[in-house]
């Protein structure tokens, strides 16, 4: 039995304007075609079902990545969700995931791994977790060690210590960690030659793994059996979930390697090299993505003339770059970020910045995914916005009112199904309709190509929370 | 008598984003709350009435000049223009200003200037204009020479000689015109104290200019006096203007300096220091604009983490700039340019990869100024268009036909009177109206504050040259 657990909590800011609070790190497909989290996903192809997969993510997370992940089809809906209540770093995600597993069976073997890093070489790194498996199996608490190729400061290392067992050189004790060091150190650990990344991707036998959050962090563990216990017994989830909530905001914020696999005594090693890289910002894509002659990345068709060193992330506006030197650029239709390759982990002032000044461009997109489809603000403006929505086949949004709104609808393509107050009926390309204040009403998408329409809403007030649902397909609350 | 010409046929791209080829620089208001050419038109308040200010510009940027004009009030609407078929340098420019003028009288002063120079000191430039036109009266080519504060290797130099009369050190004889030096003969100028940067700007008698036209440039002198013929003895116009542009396209582009004024004997220099700069390029606001205690000049609110000796102009969406070091950075809603002050002169190179690439980028900018108001492109999709519409008060749109678009208009803010068919109807906030394919129609705003519409367009083809116009408040071409 082998189950991996993929934690994808994190709401990071180091790749803004590219990731936002509703839509992280993981959700971003700068180092591929599929996102990180989709590439960690099939990385496993072959390894288990998708009901042995779990996504550890918080409850503001969770309909997105749940949204994100069903795209991948070949049974992606059935990946199941551990939701945290909020972050709180991967001690008690950890923890959290083996609690559930344990009622499934102590025994099973627990992979588990961030969702937002890069993995160049999917075949070695296949190779090393059927190793790792094994030593799982006989009591190992297992971790992949990165062979380093720089003395990089934003990195946690470990040692290795004497071989362990199976051929020479596969898997070997870890004689210590140490927390990211000084670059002087770091040039240290690269030079004694047994020191390794760490690459925070971990396997190891359930009831092992609770067996030393026992031991080494008592009250987390306390507390995770305290959570059990709630999941099992009441049957109101609200209650249930405000439960979890209150005794997860307990808990100390601390790292799995710290709190546990530093003090433990039969942590192991597997020296790798798939081409890792955990992407720690933007600067990181030199590592993983091939770069030209003059040592630029640029994506998006940017007009270049004769920049060097330098990434460059364009989107469907003209980014003209001249010169650059060692620079960032990343453009996304609301937000552009411009920085020195030296200072681009600055980006989180920035997003600081947003936040004070009550701006939206660290939480949200211009454009939204939603569960029937998608939405772009086009323009918002003094008692107006405009918005182009796009409904998937078959799909609806809920019945709804709004009370300080009416909204103009204007079909593009596709057929819209209308709900209006006790009417319902079809508006087709080329044809409006509209929805006056108060009214009840649904749209829908009966047809089988996507239905695009162009809403202009009127009103004193025109933001997202100006909704009434009254019966929604994706489980969404329902008010009034 | 005194006249002036201001050159405005500029369509320069060295301010690209800003610019476009018909928003020209000397429309772009970034050193002020007038645009470039406002202010020199400003500059002169007291010299002249409108009807003695010429505008000398492209057929292709009249209209959108004389709007751009007719803001300043103050009789504004009285200036005149002086339409060129197509800009051919600065000699031609003046040469069909001093034909102009000289019907009027051949003993008028006649002033020359660029209109999209900045003076930063309008007092010490008025009180020089004073002493130019007492010397033009007397024959002399009168010329204003900078102060040069550093080895300007963009600009020409005038070398001053013996003093001509007046108060002492007031106006000198013109010795020498040097075209743009290198840096080390630039910095042998400096030194030798007696040279002075051409700034371009020019006070003479009319029939004096155009005697050292028709004895420096006999050719142009011919084809002036051929163009004076056609322009007092044809009636139709479109077959004057095809005249005139038949002869404008024989004529070799030369400027004024070095066709007129390195040639003749009576040129003389005013020396001057008003802060004076031709904006050759983006750095250029470095000398003309106050820079903050980092060097950096930021325009529009951009989010700025510890940049130093940087420019950046921001528009209203999020800016965000990160350690730059000497960079140019210029958002505008449609492109954005990211720069090294050192190569910020290649952007002409973007310019043309726009062209190449049939973009329309280096042509209009998203929001475009008309006679009745302004229109923005919100979104142009596949078989769609969405503006937003503004239209002055008392304001109307042509009476027109699409052939390939429909039109649905949704009143955001004011009163729309529109006719549709053989039907006026008003539409008020909040409602909307629908124009089908080839139904003649009109917008009007008979209310005393803007009309703000959204439009949304559908049809196989939504460019703006499918209108046909059959009425038209501002002259425009009827069709049909």
């Amino acid at each position: 039995m082998f189950h991996a657990v993929i934690l994808a909590g994190g709401s990071g800011t180091r790749f803004w304007p590219l990731s936002r609070e509703t839509f992280p790190k993981q959700m971003l497909n700068m180092v591929g075609e599929d996102s990180l989290l989709q590439q960690t996903v099939k990385r496993l192809d072959g390894f288990l079902t998708p009901d042995h997969l779990w996504i550890v993510t918080t409850e503001a997370l969770a309909q997105a990545i749940h949204l994100h992940l069903k795209t991948l089809g070949k049974g992606a809906e059935k990946i199941q969700f551990i939701i945290e209540p909020f972050g709180r770093n991967t001690a008690p995600a950890v923890g959290l995931a083996a609690v559930t597993l344990n009622k499934i069976s102590p025994d099973s073997i627990m992979m588990a791994m961030p969702s937002d890093h890069a993995i160049r070489d999917v075949k070695p790194f296949q190779d090393r977790l059927l190793w790792a498996v094994e030593a799982a199996k006989k009591g190992c608490l297992v971790t992949f060690g990165i062979k380093p190729s720089r003395p990089e400061t934003g990195y946690g290392y470990i040692q290795r210590g004497p071989a362990f067992d199976g051929p020479e050189g596969r898997i070997f004790h870890a004689e210590r960690f140490l927390e990211k060091p000084d670059l002087k150190t770091a040039e240290a650990l690269i030079k004694e030659g047994n020191f390794y990344w760490n690459s925070g991707i971990f396997v190891w036998k359930v009831s092992k793994i609770l067996s030393e959050i026992e031991k080494h962090l008592p009250s987390l563990y306390k507390t995770l059996k305290e959570i059990e216990v709630i999941l099992l017994q009441t049957d109101q989830p609200d209650k249930r979930s405000a439960l979890c909530a209150m005794l997860y905001a307990g808990l100390e914020a601390v790292s799995i390697d710290h709190g546990v696999l530093e003090k433990s005594q039969d942590v192991f090693v597997i020296p790798s090299d798939f081409g890792w890289s955990d992407l720690g910002s933007w600067t990181a894509l030199d590592d993983i993505l091939g770069r030209d002659e003059r040592g630029n990345i640029l994506q998006g068709n940017p007009i270049d003339i004769g920049s060097e060193g330098s990434i460059v992330i364009a989107s469907d506006r003209v980014i003209a770059t001249i010169g650059l030197k060692n620079m960032v650029v990343v453009d996304t239709p609301d937000a552009t970020l411009i920085a020195s390759k030296e200072k681009v982990q600055e980006v989180r002032k920035v997003v600081e910045t947003l936040k004070k000044n009550q701006r939206e461009e660290h939480l949200l997109h211009r454009t939204v995914e939603r569960p029937w489809g998608h939405y772009t603000v086009l323009e918002k403006g003094s008692r107006y916005k405009i918005k182009r929505i796009v409904l998937h086949p078959k799909a609806k949004l809920s019945l709804q009112i709004h009370r300080r709104r009416s909204e103009h609808w204007v079909v593009i393509s596709g057929t819209a199904r209308v709900t209006r107050g006790e009417e319902v009926f079809d508006v087709h390309p080329n044809e409006n309709t509209f929805i006056p204040i108060s009214v009840k009403h649904r749209l829908e998408n009966t047809g089988l190509i996507p239905l695009h329409i162009i809403e202009v809403q009127n009103g004193d007030y025109v933001d997202e929370d100006d909704i009434e649902r009254f019966d929604d397909e994706y489980g969404r609350e329902i008010k009034g």
